[in-house]
């Protein structure tokens, strides 16, 4: 499940409006089969891993992260079906799958057919993997990951502005490695103004990942894309409007303003936080205003899930409290 | 040794002027005595242990974490000479002694007597835990320790100054421990005349470990403590002013504006930084301008030297990097 949970990172925020599921084939403890779901969402990766094992799929064992689906669609066969064809002995899933046409209908079917079913293996780590997926069927929006790289005292640039380097080089390829799991960026329009930031991938191979671009303004003129741009970016005019993004992981990268709108709005799920060992005295604050006039209320909101040290700098991501749904 | 490094932790910040030594005499695989500085600077760590050990010290080994004094003085003999008489065999030690009454001169006075001398052994640990005793002997003024218990994104209170609680009780048991290792607290006027903090030791054990109180204040009448006040505060006119403190260990607690005093003025050695995992937003920065105008000279500044994690806070503490030295 481990491998078939890697091979689901493969197309994060690639796969909108499909979950991005990893599935592995293991005959006589060998794998005979991998699949992801393929940018766009299709083909699923059930139907990817056994395209590849082909016949030695009979007898063997599928481990898939999300529950194989029930519906047959034009864009192709339900995988529950495949999975049976190929005679497959044994299905072991971590996590069911949200959407009604599935939901529990998927696994019936397999085990209808006389296929062993397991359900449940290492389905935290797979809630986070497809977390987007998850959050637009639970909440009918993306799921929100806030950045910020800041010094040991909170400042996310000095009092001018400058913000060129806080953290080093490892930090800054992990938060472009960050950018390749997400379908949509977003930015402050004052940060988009100032940085006219690319907003790509800048890392060997993964270059081709450059996912949209989101502008937060409520100007209706602010920041036009010049019409020959190769990757107009998109305009929102207030923080609930993600859910009108086809994109169903999205990263916000500041600035201030914009980290705080939507905190107010109760729409960050997870916090990605670069910090370097520097301390700047007096410089912009990583986050404006969000409302809270009660340090009680501050507390039990954010659950410490990862941390590493990247140089001398460290990441730490934060997810929302079990305590504190959304 | 590591035995000895905890014991001269016992009188860290009561020993000023003298250094805060601990000492362990092992016979035959037994620990025959201890000792450690006693509040006051006397008697020696030395002392006190072949006190304990009496004619057990006889051919035993005495560890030391600071080179045996070699001077005489009114308040008792030197601490060489008392080794020699209680004919130990072999005298371990960790750092030599920076006083020039003593700088090798201890070593050799042992050797001259016929005891092993071993020298160098966790020296980085003993000069941490007599850091005060080193920066006084080395720079004419005491160690300092900046102390910070801010939120994720840096801010130490809301707008409206509220900061009681944003770290849980843990971490405030351990700032409290923090407080006992210091002869002196120092607070800015403005947090003294906010908060009046009481600066005391709250924990079982340790309430009379109060440490000296300093307000920072360069206005001549302010903070005037009153007359019948147990522990009047001592006022300093500008941060420099610390050296002139009959203290070689000092805490500085806060606010904004004391802390970025000091770290314009290159006065702090250890940043002892408090994280608890909410974010406030808009609040109150940690510090204030410290005059940085260029990132790059921000960085190397600082090495993290300890972690932990404090229920659901994290304590980090940083030393001055050795590539930026006082
Ligand atoms: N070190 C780092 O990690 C980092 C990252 C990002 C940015 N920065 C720095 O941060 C600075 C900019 O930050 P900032 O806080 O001033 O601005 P910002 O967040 O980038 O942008 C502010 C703008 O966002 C729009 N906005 C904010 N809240 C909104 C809401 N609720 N509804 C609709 N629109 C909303 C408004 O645009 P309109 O005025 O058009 O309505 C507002 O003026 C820059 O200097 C940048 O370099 C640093
Ligand atoms: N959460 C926490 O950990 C924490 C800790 C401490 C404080 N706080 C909060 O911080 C707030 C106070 O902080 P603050 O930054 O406003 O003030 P502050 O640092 O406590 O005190 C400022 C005062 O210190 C004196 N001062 C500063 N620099 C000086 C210098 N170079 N030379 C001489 N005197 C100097 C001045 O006193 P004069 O005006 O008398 O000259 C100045 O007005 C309070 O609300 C307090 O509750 C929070």
């Amino acid at each position: 499940m481990g491998a078939a949970l890697a091979l689901g990172e493969r197309s994060r925020g690639r796969t909108t409006p499909n979950p991005n599921v990893g599935c592995v084939i293991v005959h006589d403890g060998r794998v005979v089969g991998r699949g992801w779901t393929q940018p766009g969402g299709r083909p699923h990766a059930e139907a990817m891993a056994l395209a590849a094992a082909g016949g030695a799929a009979r007898g063997a064992t599928a481990y898939t992260t999300l529950e194989p689906c029930a519906h047959v669609s034009a864009r192709g066969p339900a995988c529950s079906d495949l999975l049976i064809a190929a005679g497959v002995a044994r299905v072991v899933v971590a996590l069911g799958d949200p959407d009604p046409r599935t939901d529990r209908f998927g696994l019936a079917r397999l085990r209808d057919a006389g296929i062993a079913v397991s359900h449940g293996v290492r389905a935290d780590d797979a809630a986070r993997g497809m977390a987007g997926f998850l959050t637009r069927q639970r909440l009918a929006r993306p799921a929100v990951t806030l950045k910020l790289a800041t010094s040991l005292d909170g400042c996310i640039a000095l009092a001018d502005g400058t913000s060129r380097w806080i953290t080093g080089a490892q930090a800054r390829a992990h938060a472009h490695l960050e950018r390749s799991r997400h379908d949509a960026i977003l930015v402050g329009r004052a940060t988009w103004d100032v940085d006219a930031p690319t907003l790509d991938v800048r890392l060997p191979g993964l270059e081709d990942r450059a996912p949209m671009r989101v502008i937060l303004s409520a100007r209706p003129s602010a920041a036009a894309p010049p019409d020959e741009e190769a990757r107009p970016p998109i305009r929102i005019t207030g923080p609930e409007q993600i859910a009108a993004l086809p994109a169903d992981h999205v990263l916000i990268e500041g600035g201030a303003a914009a980290a705080a709108a939507f905190l107010r709005a109760d729409l960050v799920d997870r916090l990605l936080l670069y910090r370097a060992p520097i301390l700047i005295g007096g410089g912009n604050p990583a986050i404006r205003d969000i409302g809270l006039d009660d340090l009680g209320t501050a507390h039990g909101r954010w659950r410490l899930h990862d941390a590493r040290q990247l140089g001398t700098d460290r990441v730490e991501v934060y997810e929302r409290s079990p305590c504190s749904p959304a």
